[in-house]
């Protein structure tokens, strides 16, 4: 286990779950301190990405009806390849299998065959036992988490593999909440479940995790964002070409000159990405070991149009922290055709626009005697020949295909005529942007790159010099002593800077050298002392935790003092 | 659908989750509106039962392996009654069948055989089609929702029914956090799963919710609560004996009151429905349609030694929102008993003690060769004796029990004798009182509580007469015009509010009449409206949502007083 790790369990970050039971790889809880620093995560995400942008969020529930995921894909494809000893009986990540024993990099994109055909060439062991895996066969496997909804054989239910889905088979009401004006975004927090085959790494590859995802619905014709808002971002960028010129460097460009050099092609995505490296800053991401990686054209999801994954970086290895993808209109297309409502907006013109429209108005009384029970399949066909090329009727007969047959109708019989009318608007499918974000793995990755040790009065530290706005804690508030009226006054005070709106601990326990030592372990910015002299004067000792310095404070101003540190506004040492 | 029911889905609070493919009962998805009135909700909660009381909140996985659920007891009892009719196929719960058309009032607690023979009995029919149920088996139906964890058979695992065992199996963990010292409580907001057989009621009986729940633990031998910070409160009971004499009569009493007059048995339990109650009237719960009702002796769990249920009325029907029960040690001894952990806390004296303890020393040499392979389980059965009856070592022999045969043993053998020992201490189960609650059946209720119709300027208004502090949003804020500088200056004004922390919405289509209707129908307590006199002298009309009074206010304060109201600082009319 690293420090981190034995850290994150001893102070209450994260720890495996039900360990008392033996616990089960890729499920874990957070301790009073983790849940605390991943709300306040969670809350600037939501203060970034739906209070700031004007967006919704919203709650769908995990349990989610199969006919969404038949619509979304997941049901079919969204699987890992598996592979299992037959000597031990573990189970294995094919892709995984090859990746980490041979120079293949990208086995993940291969067909299950030849993955097979790898494995036997390389003649790949078992990570377990070390046993041949040659042979065995590699399957897919399905990640979703399947149940069954409502007694007797019910009916199958999944555990939502991301919470994308709840925006989009709800558009059809979102829309009218956006009071059917594009550009919208509808957002949400909340968990999601892979089952995974072999989870490792803690919360970076998780059964059941958090996520926070954005889904920007835009007009494809329609005005882009704002960039005069991201102007001053310069984004460290990882392009494709880059990745597979084996290079390992970075392009740093502002959202305007990526776009204007091609690096990135949708004006969305660069604005997103812009706001994500701001957000990833804020709740303490390292940004010398944070970067933007472009998915490689064989990574691409078939319908995604480009796509970038934030990276950060811990222990060596780069951690996929959200991923900003313009989906296209794949997803309400999707839906559209699988479910029974309506996933387009009504797009008014600025002005009214007369149009040609060509139309059919088949005569039914040649139709019926001539084409019998297909008769009202030959009309549509015509319909729908009109609609695409109205040149077809300008002889005298016209053909469709009806069930594979050709047809053949005397134009004079289908009643085709071009007509002008006045159109508002049309329907148009939304394009979707998606900046998607994985809670768990900013935690993480927030606690790694703000874990450090020091050395204090010649003796070693561990502090975590988090953010004061996402911190568990925003101050640690100490007596001296728990006599003479030190604990009361302290007391009184921790409860008055909670009124103040601040996350406050109050601890007696222990000299104070501990008590900071406590306090710089679970990433408190500040801690207060309540001495002899606080009873005379009013005074207080306020220290920084990342340097230790100490200031001498009125306890009136407390409150003050500590909001402004907390939310930028004011510097330690300016004290 | 209730106008209620109208109103939340069509200003975003509620609707059925997946209606675009058919939706399935017991699954909503929170709107825009929704999902920040329970987010507001939930904070509110947090500051109740968390912040204020100085206890943990820890966030645990929803999948839970089954040994978990072998010990809490679920598996084998979490159960309702099933019947499907014959003829549709329709599932029903069978003793709701019977509640509903009969005078019987508490089948749930009867046998299944019973409940068979009373649908026979008085020849009960499917509620779905009329067909007669006599003759179909009733059947116990497990609630949880089962899943698979890992690739092949995997290992079975189940969502919770509730988030209480998180706090249960991980208490071992928890007590380190809290430095052994008793009480103290950890908490949990997220989402449970019941399976239920036929779901009703939209949020009241759904599928998924989210609970609150608090378990606190306690020293059944330590101090109790401090009465004197909720002597103020006065109770709404409603006992088992005033129900089982079918009154409608409640007590009104404080929790002192209550506790000397034994009407409520433990003075945690009393100390949390005082709290409780505070919670529902500060979130919006009507409190002339408000009650605690005891458990009657039927209803309370086996392992409760009392349990009170937070009741609000909607419609007539009382609905379920909290339930407080005194748990015993019941769940730490399961869990010590099943898990491979410490459930107790070490419980230390005020000064050491010194006690007498009986011990015995076999003679292995003896029991060996006389007893075989026994000879260790009668050693055992020795050691046990000694603990629980030193008097039966008094005379010559000592017999003890073995695999159900007496045994006999010279007590010269069994190297019996006292001794004096120093306990610094001795290890305790702690007991659990529990406050736990349904967020979804809290939101339904404040809402059914406060929507509300009046008559504005001879129109019909709708209004959710919510408490500022939980509405969705705090400010509406609205230009008169979108043209001379209104919009921009109204833009600029909302963005300061959202600066200094408030929950706002900028509107600018439609007149400003129908703008305050939006805002009243979801409950916004306040409007602002900028108008060409603001350009000129720095004022706004502010507007109150309940009397629709508006006054007059310096934009440059309307930051701090608009917080002060919606903190309850200051009223409206004192304006």
């Amino acid at each position: 286990m690293s420090e981190l790790d034995e850290l994150a369990r001893r102070r209450g970050f994260f720890f495996q779950a039900n360990e008392a039971y033996g616990g089960v790889s890729g499920f874990y809880t957070y301790g009073p301190e983790g849940a605390a620093l991943k709300r306040n995560v969670e809350e600037t995400w939501r203060d970034r990405f739906v209070t700031r942008e004007g967006n919704m969020e919203i709650d769908a529930p995990t349990v989610t009806p199969e006919p969404v995921f038949e619509a979304s894909g997941h049901l079919d494809g969204f699987d890992d390849m598996l592979v299992e000893c037959a000597e031990c009986g573990d189970s294995h990540r094919a892709d995984h299998v090859v990746e980490d024993t041979t120079d293949i990099e990208d086995a993940e994109t291969y067909p299950t065959g030849k993955v097979e055909d790898i494995i036997a060439e390389h003649d790949l062991a078992c990570p377990s036992c070390g046993a041949p895996l040659a042979g065995q066969s590699v399957d897919e496997f399905n990640l979703m988490f399947e149940t069954s909804i409502g007694p007797g054989s019910g009916q199958p239910g999944y555990l939502r593999p991301e919470t994308a889905q709840g925006m989009f088979t709800e558009f059809p009401r979102l829309k009218e909440y956006a009071r059917n004006q594009l550009p919208f975004g509808a957002a949400q927090i909340g968990a999601g479940y892979r089952n995974e085959i072999s989870p490792r790494n803690a919360l970076v590859r998780a059964r059941e995790f958090t996520m926070a995802e954005l889904e920007y619905f835009v007009d494809p014709e329609g005005e882009g964002p704002d960039l005069s808002r991201v102007e001053d971002v310069e984004l460290p960028l990882y392009p494709a070409g880059a990745q597979e010129a084996d290079g390992e460097e970075y392009l740093h460009l502002t959202p305007r000159e990526a776009l204007d050099e091609g690096v990135v092609g949708d004006e969305w995505v660069a604005y997103f990405l812009a706001r994500s490296k701001a957000w990833f800053e804020r709740v303490g991401v390292d940004m010398e070991r944070f970067r933007f990686r472009q998915h490689l054209p064989g990574e691409l999801a078939h319908y995604a149009s480009d796509c970038w994954d934030a990276e950060g970086e811990v222990d060596g290895d780069w951690i996929e922290l959200e991923g900003v993808a313009s989906r296209t209109d794949y997803d309400l297309s999707k839906h559209s055709e699988h479910a029974d409502d309506t996933f387009t907006v009504f797009k008014q013109y600025d002005e009214p626009k007369t149009v040609e429209r060509a139309t059919v108005d088949p005569d039914m009384s040649y139709l019926g005697p001539e084409f019998g029970g297909d008769a009202g399949a030959v009309a549509d066909a015509l319909e729908a020949l009109a609609a695409r090329d109205r040149s077809a009727f300008d002889g005298d007969e016209v053909t469709v295909e009806v069930d594979g047959d050709e047809v053949t109708v005397p134009t004079e019989k289908t009643g085709f005529s071009v007509e002008e009318v006045t159109e508002s608007g049309r329907h148009i499918v939304p394009h979707v942007v998606e900046p998607a974000f994985g809670v768990g793995r900013a935690v993480y990755t927030v606690l790694a790159h703000n874990y450090d040790t020091d050395e204090v009065e010649g003796e070693t530290r561990d502090v975590l010099r988090l953010p004061a706005e996402v911190s568990p804690t925003t101050v640690g508030v100490f007596p001296l002593m728990d006599k003479d009226g030190l604990g009361d006054t302290a007391r009184d005070l921790a409860a008055d800077l909670r009124e103040a709106g601040l996350s406050v601990t109050y601890d007696d326990s222990g000299n104070i050298g501990r008590r900071y030592r406590r306090q710089d372990e679970v990433g408190t910015p500040y801690c207060v002392t309540v001495d002899y002299e606080s009873l005379e004067d009013g005074t207080v000792t306020l220290r920084d935790r990342d340097t230790t310095d100490q200031v001498r404070v009125d306890a009136d101003d407390l409150g003050d003092v500590l909001r402004s540190l907390r939310d930028g506004d004011r510097e330690f040492a300016e004290l």
